[in-house]
């Protein structure tokens, strides 16, 4: 097996399905640590009825409590679509070491926003982007009938 | 009484104080609808071991429980200092109808970042920022003996 940004991505992508079968807008994420993953969640806004609930923010929650700590230094986030500004805000607090991500979000992502991340950060995109975008146009086709 | 900025400012920095005792750096926050306060709390990152447990953050998930809704029109923020690009952010997905924050964090505040809120948001600065920063001052003063 090789673990390699596709491996993880399509983790992520097996959560941004989890969240389609909810009724939530399917994003997932995931964070990894030496190859392990540690924290998996989708978006849960609807479920929690609470804006705040994006897959991000969920993981992040998840990792800090399974690893103990608040920061993140050392791990990796894989994210099926770009982090808005408040994730990229939320994941500069965390320190987190290497974001990747799907698909870029044109309208309300981060880089568009011009928002640095935290200079100990490092990002990679469009690791299975089409794949993230066809699941959300199938999401939003759905929704219109 | 008179339900004006200072005096729900001041439950704001209440809160802020409940930080300072709890050892977290003392930022709080409420929620009111229609003059009624409908959330409080204050930053809780160590509490909880999450760099995303900002006060505001913390205050709209109660304020949308509470109203049961995941949109917070008609509703106003205070916050005892300015929001981050995390709390901007989330602020941004809330439509949150006002926000008002005490002192300007010109480090990490959603202004010097040049980051917009959601179009029908209004928002005023400057709200008892004398006693924000003191409190503040005192608290980094205490941690540094």
């Amino acid at each position: 097996m090789i673990y390699d940004d596709i491996f993880f991505m399509k983790k992520a992508l097996i959560e941004a399905n989890n969240a389609f079968h909810k009724n939530e807008v399917p994003i997932g994420a995931i964070i990894t640590h030496n190859n392990i993953i540690i924290a998996k969640s989708h978006n849960l806004i609807e479920t929690f009825n609470n804006v705040t609930a994006h897959a991000e923010i969920e993981v992040i929650k998840i990792a800090s409590n399974k690893l103990g700590l608040k920061y993140l230094k050392g791990c990796t986030l894989y994210v099926t679509l770009e982090p808005c500004i408040m994730c990229a805000g939320a994941l500069y607090w965390s320190q987190i070491s290497k974001i990747v991500f799907g698909a870029f979000d044109y309208k309300r992502g981060f880089s568009k926003m011009k928002i640095k991340l935290h200079p100990q950060t490092i990002h990679k995109s469009g690791i299975m982007s089409k794949e993230s975008i066809i699941l959300l146009q199938q999401f939003f086709k759905k929704k219109r009938i």
